[in-house]
């Protein structure tokens, strides 16, 4: 077997993946040729569907339905892994550059059998069940003391680099943590040590207070556009109870998460035309969760807007909207 | 007139532009319905084709062709800037975040007035004309004590952000520091103070005699695919002279960069059937020009990959390609 590599950028501290099963030849990568990556909308051929079940596939977690006559979701080995765990997490030196091979985990959760429904058309319930699914995966990814991170997220529609139409999500854990998550845990601690206060902690207040950004809320979160948004109509979902973990999320927490989330995704689908977006939750990396400065939330992107060469070469945005403008859209 | 703002994000340090000309209702931007923003290629309503001229667009320099008869390359006020220099760079505090009105200035490039063109089709004498344009315009921008950084960056095709085909670049100046180019200089730095050299100089080095990478080099630059690149056939060029300042740039070197930004390109047009790219010149900020760490490079990426959210979530990229594979490629 071919092992893939992780590689660092020398310049900016940051980890780029090389996965074998990803891997396609630079004449592949052609303009107007990229049929091979085609967005597959039909079921005919869809792997997710149980019609096409592939028996061979590594089901890793599976709930049944109410009537327990068939699966509701399911969590299976991702047959294109960015990150494999039968590789080892060695770091090593190639010349003046640092590498390492490719461990870790990549999963896919398959949300429901329906290859029509996602997450703003699911009911509540079902989306209680997904959420309970990526506790539990994260939970047990997060045994695995070689993994440092572990990323839940979701691409939806072709604009947000997603394959398949049939819902899903996917983890990745991951044995490194990136200087652009260390950024933000320093921006965090120093907030802090400033004040003796979580920094997410206060936004939450002063959102709630504020109210202009607020798209709306229950007992135990809050979903908002926040201050300075990247992308337009982007919306963060935050507990209103300080925790940085998310695997630590009770059962009362899960059920008024999936209720804002189904709600803050419908008014995206509804008002927006069913926009492509990627979801990702934000959780403390391994030894950071119980430390007072980290909050976990769910970042919400709508890919309506193509980043440029000064946004790429910068790092700063430039947003065609305005927060307060989404939030209020959103929320009437 | 309403005034830009650009808003910094507390929890990543990065800034966000708000700017009024370039703004859209939220509704404007579902999905596939996306026509304001329509990839214009036809020549017959071109802004920047003679033909079309807009007698009353600001230019701000403009350099005639041999025969003196005609503009060869000029430089244009972009009519939706992203800042602007009718307003001021005062911080404020706006509740517990911080903020400023959206001073800077936002330039077109238009690099020649046939429609058709771009840089891999344009002779190297065209080529050494934009460049000395960017030079001019840079340290002239530089003029200005307000501005703390230039980018100088250009879009082609509607995949990298390109609203025209008319060939062209962008130079934007700002009184901000993203906090995504402290953390380079801080690694510079970093590497600096333990090695007593420069990182970019170092890794020169390695490139050109590792040579697995290395693309394409002249007597003063090199052209190579870095070990950690982001994209697949992404392309540096580095003056192999330490020059931390793209403004301190020599007439003998705008010639051996114009051709060896020509060739690069070139292989991606010739290779990869005339892919969406960006290029950037990265350069130091003010008053890190002097310091010993710093090294300017043009930053070619090809986008024939869409991020999806992992990436944005986690800041790691997935590259489906290789380096060396890419190199060797886009080489021979």
């Amino acid at each position: 077997m071919e092992t893939g590599q992780i590689r660092l950028n020398k310049v900016t501290g940051e980890w780029v993946i090389y996965a074998p099963s990803r891997r396609k030849r630079p004449q592949d990568f052609q303009q107007n040729s990229q049929d091979s990556i085609a967005f597959k909308q039909s079921q005919n051929h869809c792997p997710f569907c149980s019609d096409n079940e592939n028996k061979s596939e590594q089901v890793l977690l599976e709930i049944k339905n109410n009537q327990q006559d068939h699966w509701q979701t399911k969590v299976v080995a991702n047959k294109f892994p960015a990150l494999n765990f039968h590789e080892n997490s060695k770091r090593s030196l190639e010349g003046i550059y640092m590498t390492m091979s490719g461990y870790g985990h990549h999963e896919v959760v398959i949300e429901s059998p329906d290859h029509q429904k996602t997450i703003a058309t699911l009911s509540i319930s079902e989306i209680i069940v997904i959420i309970e699914t990526y506790q539990k995966r994260y939970l047990k990814l997060m045994e695995d003391k070689e993994i440092m991170m572990v990323i839940i997220f979701r691409n939806h529609g072709k604009g947000a680099g997603a394959s398949l139409r049939h819902p899903h999500s996917q983890i990745i854990a991951s044995s490194i943590v990136p200087s652009h998550r260390r950024l933000q845990e320093a921006e965090a601690q120093r907030y802090f040590d400033h004040w003796a206060r979580c920094v997410y902690c206060d936004i939450l207040n002063f959102e709630i207070n504020e109210k202009s950004r607020v798209i709306v809320e229950n007992k135990l979160f809050v979903s908002f556009v926040p201050f300075a948004a990247e992308f337009p109509c982007e919306i963060w979902i935050m507990p209103k109870q300080h925790q940085a973990d998310f695997g630590s999320i009770t059962s009362e927490e899960i059920t008024a998460f999936a209720t804002i989330l189904k709600d803050s995704l419908s008014r995206l689908y509804n008002k927006l035309n069913n926009p492509d977006y990627n979801y990702v939750i934000n959780t403390a990396a391994r030894y950071k969760a119980e430390e007072p400065q980290l909050h976990w939330y769910c970042q919400i992107r709508p890919r309506l807007t193509t980043p440029a060469g000064f946004e790429l070469g910068s790092g700063i945005s430039i947003n065609p909207s305005i927060p307060e403008v989404d939030a209020a859209f959103l929320r009437d």
